[in-house]
């Protein structure tokens, strides 16, 4: 099955802030895109670098030592093990790279934590 | 050392076709970014899955049994052994992922087997 992903698709189907959406796998890393709105939690991935993409609005991922401001087509990668806050004050549009089984708060479990979503076969 | 990398910028340090360049890391995966234009040559993986995202421009993925036509915003998976022949007629700014390594010519090493190459460190 030669499945093409289109990201303006998938965002479509994706209204809550939050929410990882996988997109595709390679290997054993997936692709994820997630709309992003307000103020997430501080956390880290011990165990993993983490890969964020901006594609539509802007993002701001708040570290320990000063904020790091993204826009559209903007690549910006957490390093493992390093704390992070992501924010956005209006919808901000992204795609994540990282291994399978990360989870989106990392080392912080709790409310915000989410279970990656699969998209619809047709995205 | 918080760089963000910009994929506008990345492209518009690229001028040659089908030569990739390293955008950032995920742990052990590449995020490679590359200009296609014209045909490249018949290849499998045979290790790997390798992800292609579209920014700018049209790419078709030949394969054996069909073309995949991608146009911006469009994701394509080509999956390991897979056999498969990119191809543009007009410049298409293109993402790639995959594990540190991978040689853009996959099982067919010869005159299009490009070196990875690091792109300035500003971008």
């Amino acid at each position: 099955m030669n499945q093409v992903h289109n990201l303006d698709a998938a965002f479509a189907l994706i209204p809550e802030p939050w929410q990882p959406h996988r997109l595709a796998s390679v290997n054993d890393y997936d692709v994820k895109v997630a709309r992003l709105r307000g103020e997430f939690v501080w956390h880290a991935h011990p165990e993993t670098d983490e890969l964020f993409l901006v594609i539509e609005g802007r993002l701001t991922i708040q570290l320990r030592d000063g904020d790091v401001e993204l826009g559209p087509r903007d690549v910006f990668v957490v390093p493992r093990g390093v704390e992070h806050c992501p924010k956005a004050d209006e919808d901000a549009l992204v795609v994540m790279v990282e291994p399978q089984g990360t989870v989106n708060t990392g080392d912080r479990p709790g409310e915000r934590t989410a279970e990656l979503r699969e998209l619809a076969d047709e995205v």
